[in-house]
Parts: structure tokens; sequence; C-alpha cells
């Protein structure tokens, strides 16, 4: 494997890059050139036309691909990545758990482009490990405070009027271990919690509407999963009327079993937690429901030793993904530094980008479209002189909030949490090209 | 497996209907309670608390996957759908060509959601099969009217400035059969060579730029790939140099191989053959190539015999997904219609359904975001009183362009294309439930 094939695997960006578009070519036809010596093999480049191109060697033969009949349609049924791929892929962090089925699996961010995660690379996180429902004897029931409490069959809930959207969800542990400066290599790990899918469903409205919700006495919701964990989840009852989904398609498709499939709910903008997998129940009520995973988890320990809770909303954040921890720059000269940036508010406005740890900032462009209550894509051009460089980014959403430096958040909520950072991440870019995790500011 | 279970296979929407949810309910739980009976096992709903609401009959057991510790993350490297979607994937028609590696296999629109395609379940239209090629020794040249012919490695590529943008990619034989009456029997096989997903890619423009093309002599683009085929297209250099890409990533990661990894060109709003697989050679020059696949295929056969050439725009086009040919409406009452609208020119900006084959129109809802050459999702909602009905979609694109009746299209362009058919789609709903492709107005 070459370096720059290596590279690309841990490392998208750490691909070559050079001082200008001339000395790039000339570098790279020499590099190409002594592969070719290396490897003794002949390699064919863009056909029997670039012979003049080249020049500096006849290349007579075609690749294999160019001479042959390929594989037929339909090959593989549902398809999957390249060979060359197999190494981007979501990785479980050895040892935050107990067992693996209740662990944490974490999307490669820094290999990724766009806004949309492939469902094959969507992070996982289970509480008692994750099953294939039959979706024939899958059942959703409401009830509680309402008039008519219902049974749905997944067959029910398909027929009813729906609605698509595309949203991220985040896990409110994502950038966790970076509270206490324990630098996560590589953005995978330090953010990779983190997914952003077309979602298609019922709104819950429509299905509390159906059971005749109490509008007088009902004030939350709790969302209930099928899972052996028992998870459930307060949810206050205006927002469960605002765009919360009862979700089956993720992506074009059914949602992965991993993601809860049959059926999940869709909390935009909320914490991973609340977007019940395997949703088997919704109960209407008049007050918090206190359950173990709202009072022993997901608060947050503040600096007077009391815990923040139903803290859900997923406030503005972004990183650079690209470059990012664990890859390295081969060459000075210019890059596409690139990242996301999301809000659990509604849209991002802006991201700035620094390259010097904050001093000065530039706003980066942002790729169409940008929606509510999901990844957005950024882009920004940077040509690296070769000195140490810190990089930075700053999202700031349409409510004007604006993504904290590490010591603001800290200086409001303390060392001792493991929820809910939000902080600007820095990626130090050293004089030898690599790329390491940080805390600056 | 259950009837239903079987119909949502094959269709998404003819899964179990009722007039009113009273009714509904009370159905479901005979169905379900039979289905107990009948399989003599016992299956939870909902978890301990729905005996009450069940009330007719006391369930103790809970299903296996709410008793016990289910698998654990990363368990299957790269994810997949569930076992219980086996049936929804890529379909070859045999006997469309002499061997399957130059043949189509079909995406399943029938059973999909929201706009986006996930890549596994995207159609396939190869020339001369597919191949995984290696990245590291694939090459771009850029060359022919050009200051300076350049040979660019994906490296190279993909550390230029580069952007993300959801588009449609349609074949521009999709729905070729309907021009001679072959009613082909389900949307899969209709409407299947359609598919659209998020692309990443450096423009176009930037790589002409960079080779200093000759902005006097230079009028047209010639794409190559790499596959056996040598598969050739003209563009006319004021596309090449609006909105073009040189893609490598697509949903988020990788192009898959059978999307032309590691480097295709998306051609937004331009007929499939054109947005070139395995794309190894881009030439400039000052008149159209006359490729084999410009002359002898992908031409319009019109009635007074001549060919019309270089219609490479897909014009505005939509189709009911569901319900849609070979699915069965079980009852009578509530349905959501759904389906997908596009324009090769642009936004669409109405899509209008009719359920009497085009006496009436309704005007449906477009879901969230709606993008310039992207497939939209529409929803409606339709009360079916029983009898006979057809189910007719008309898209309007920003221009005002408004896709045409078969009898319009016919008019114009006689029954004897392959290519370019946007005519509007009926299905019939018989009083049995069932739907089928027919040919209305």
């Amino acid at each position: 494997m070459s370096d720059s094939r290596s590279l690309r695997e841990s490392s998208r960006a750490a691909q070559v890059a050079s001082e200008a578009a001339h000395e790039r070519e000339d570098t790279g036809r020499r590099r190409f050139l002594r592969r070719l010596a290396v490897s003794g093999a002949a390699v064919a480049v863009g056909g029997p036309s670039v012979h003049a191109a080249e020049g500096e060697r006849a290349i007579l033969e075609l690749p294999e691909h160019s001479r042959t009949l390929g594989r037929p349609v339909a090959d593989r049924g549902y398809g999957l990545p390249s060979q060359y791929e197999k190494n981007l892929k979501r990785r479980m962090s050895p040892g935050l758990t107990r067992v693996a089925a209740s662990s944490v699996s974490f999307t490669p961010l820094q290999g990724m482009f766009g806004i949309i995660t492939p469902s094959g690379l969507h992070f996982e996180r289970h509480h008692q490990g994750w099953h294939d429902v039959d979706p024939e004897n899958h059942r959703l029931m409401i009830n509680g405070l309402v008039k008519q409490a219902r049974v749905y069959t997944m067959d029910d809930l398909m027929r009813l009027p729906s609605v698509s959207r595309i949203h991220f969800i985040e896990c409110g542990a994502n950038t966790g271990m970076e509270w206490r400066n324990v630098a996560v290599p590589t953005v995978q790990y330090t953010h990779g919690m983190l997914a952003c899918s077309e979602f298609t469903g019922v709104p819950l409205s429509v299905l509390l509407d159906d059971c005749g919700w109490d509008r007088r006495q009902g004030k939350y919701v709790l969302a209930e999963g099928a899972d052996g964990s028992g998870m459930t989840r307060t949810i206050p009852i205006e927002r469960a009327l605002d765009d919360i989904l009862v979700a089956w398609g993720q992506n074009g498709e059914m949602l992965r079993p991993e993601n809860g499939y049959p059926l999940r709910l869709v909390a935009p903008g909320l914490q991973g937690v609340s977007w019940v997998k395997w949703l088997r129940r919704i109960e209407v009520g008049d007050e918090p429901w206190d359950a173990k995973d709202e009072s022993l988890h997901y608060v947050d320990l503040m600096p007077d030793g009391l815990h923040r809770q139903y803290t859900s909303i997923q406030e503005c954040k972004s990183v650079i993904t690209t470059p990012s921890g664990g890859q390295r720059l081969v060459n000075k000269g210019f890059h596409n530094v690139t990242g996301v940036a999301w809000s659990g508010r509604g849209r991002v406005k802006r991201v700035d980008v620094s390259f010097d740890g904050g001093r000065n900032w530039e706003t980066a462009r942002l790729e169409n479209p940008v929606l509510p209550k999901a990844l957005t894509r950024f882009n920004i051009a940077w040509t690296w002189n070769g000195e140490a460089a810190f990089l930075q980014s700053r999202a700031i959403d349409e409510t004007g909030y604006v993504q904290p430096k590490v010591s603001q958040l800290r200086a409001v909520r303390g060392t001792r949490s493991i929820y809910h950072n939000n902080a600007i991440q820095s990626w130090k870019v050293a004089e030898s090209g690599e790329v390491s995790n940080v805390q600056v500011g």
C-alpha cells in the first residue's frame, strides 16, 4: 500500500499536496513513474491518448478493466463499498463498557463527504445490544392521558400521512472525553457519535390526536423502547407536537436494525438517547417520569456539585473533519479544509475557521442545502506555509448562539461532566504535517 | 409470511387499510389475536402496560428481544438492511440484453421513502460490466484545446476545492418500454432507472481553468470512461462550466464500484449516460464528437423517420410510487399517496395528482428540501371509495414546463422512440384493490 493510500484511509485530507499546480504535476508524474519502476508493472493512464501527455515513457498496455468484460448488474444483490474502502468503517472504542452490547461504535467522519451519513456507517449506541425485530409482530401502543389508548401495527402506521426530513442525530455523550483533557486522537472518536439522515415517518402529533390526548392535563410524553434495556425518555408535549416523528424510513429505505428497525422516534435537535429505538410505547402524562436514564445518566454534574437534568437540546457545534487528528499533510501549499456544523435549535447561520488558534477568523462557504437541525457541510481554502498551525471552527446558529471556546464552556460547566460538550475543537498541524488533538482557548 | 408482510415487500402502500380509526383498531386487534391463535405463540405487545389496553386476553410473555442481551456494536462491520427487507432490492429485467454485464438493474422505487437513494439500491446500467478500479492507479487526463494537458491522480483531485450537491440521475431510456404500449407491471421496471444522491467533487470548471482551456475555440468537452466499452459523451462547454462535477463522493462515502468508483462525472439534469463512470479523460474540442453512443444510441426516432440527436436534458417528470403497479389495496378508506418528481431544468414547482384519470386534479404537498435537479418527494391524502380509480401525477417545474400526457407526447414524438419518455404515468386501482399499469390520456 502506498503512502497516499494509507493516508486516505485514515484521513481524506492528508493526500498529496504541493505548492503549485506546476510542481504538482511534475511531482505526480515522477511519483507515478517511480511506482511503475518499483512495481515492475505497466499501468495505463487515461487510455492510448495519454502517450503524448506522458511523454517520458510509452505505456502500451491498458489496465485490465479497460480490456475485459466486467461484472454483471445485480451481481452482489445489495450493493457494498469498494474493496479498497474496507478500512473506512465504524469502530468501537474498546473498554468503554463492560460488554460490547452496551457500547458505542463511531462514525468515521474523517473520510466522509457532504451531510448524508450512509446507513452502513451510522454510529451505534445501545444499552442492551441490538436486535433485528420482526416488523410483523411489532406494535406501538399509545396510552396514558388519552381518550382511547390504541395499539398500532406497522401496517397501520405506514398508511398514515408521512413526511420526510433530513436531521442530524448526536449522542449527548459525543465529545465527552474532552471534558477532562483526554485528547482522543481522531475525529472519529472525538465527534463520531454523530450522523445525519433523511427520515420518513408519521408526525407524533397525528398519533396523539388519533388517541385524543388530554389537552388540559397532558404535559409530557414518555417514549419506551422494546429492547431489554427498557429505555424510556420524557419529552415535553410542546416538542412532541412540534417536529417529532414516529419513523420507519432512513435514507430511502427501512431503518437499519442497529438504528431501531422497524420503528424509532426521531426527535430533531434532542440528544440521541431521546430518539428511542425499537419504539413500542408512547405514554401521555402530567409530569416528567425521572426514569433511570434521566436521573442517573444523561445529567450534567456542575461545579457546585449539583446535576443539571433534562438538558436535552444539542447546542450549536462544529468540527473540522479534514484535516483532523491522526492525519498528516504531506506537503505545504493549498488544502481544502472541510467539516460539519449543526444546531439543535435550527439552522446554522455561519461557520468561521481559524488557522492560528482563534486569533483570526475567516468565514467558510456553506454547502446547500442548509436545513434546520441538520448537518451543514462547510469548506474553506487554506494555503499551509509549513509552520505549526492551530485549526478551529466556530459555528453560529440562526438564534445568534455562538459555539463556545473550551475556556468559556468550562467557566460555566466545570470539567466533571460527561455530556453536552459543544466546545470549539482544535487540531494542531505540526511542522512535520502531523495533525493532533490539542485543547486551545 | 402473512398477507400484509408479502404485500409490503412488493408494495409499501398496500398495507392494511380500513374505513375509520375506530374500525381499524378493532380489526387490528382481532387480526392480531387471530394470528396468535393460529401460530400458537404468545407475542407481547408494548410491554406489561399493554394488559389494560388489550383487555381481551392477558399476554404474559415479552418477546425475546425484550428479555435478552442483543448483538454488540460493530458486529457486522459495514451495516446492512434487516433480514426482513431482503426482497427489496435492485432487480434485473432478464433478456433486455445478451449479457448481464451490459444490462440494467432497477431501483425498487415502490418500497422507498424520501429523496435519497441508498447506494446499495442505486440502479445500474453498464455497457461492458463493472469493475472495482484501484484508485491508486486511476488517473484523469485533461487534454485537447488546452494550454497544458494534465494528468491528475485521485490524491491531486481530492485536495482541490470540493462541493457537495444533491442531484437525481435518470437513464435516458427510463420508461422506454411505455412508448409501444408495453405496460411493464411495476414502478421498479417502469421508472427504476432513477436515483438521487448527494455527490461530492471538484467542479469541472476548476480543472478546465487549471489546464488553461482555449476560450476562443473550445466549444465542447468529451468525457471518456475507463471501462472496456470506451464510453464517450459530448457535452457543451457552457454546461461543463456550469454545475458539472468530477465526483468521488456519493451519499457521504466514496462512490460505489457499480457507480463508477473512484471517479465519475456528475452532470446534473443530463441523462445518465453523460455521467461517465470510471472517468479517465476530458478532452476540450471545437465540435461534437458524434461518438457511437451519440449517433447510434441515445437518439430519438421521430415520426418523420429522422433521429433527434443530443437531446440530453431530462425533462420534467413524476411518478406515483405508492400505490403502484403490482400492489394491492386491502381496504377502502384513507391512503397516503406518495411519489417523486424531478426536472433536468431546475426545481419542481408543483405536483398535481388525479384520482380519476386526469379529469380533476389536486395539488400534492412537497417535502423539503426542494432542490434544483434533484428528486422531490410529494404526498397527498386519498380516501378510496372502493370503485375503480385511475391515479396520475403531473409535475410542473420552475420554468413553467408541464409534464405531458401520453397523447401529447406521442403527438410530437410518435411511438418509435426508446429514450426520453416523460409522459404522465397512470395506475389503475381495480375494485379488487389490485393496482396495474395502464395508459390513459
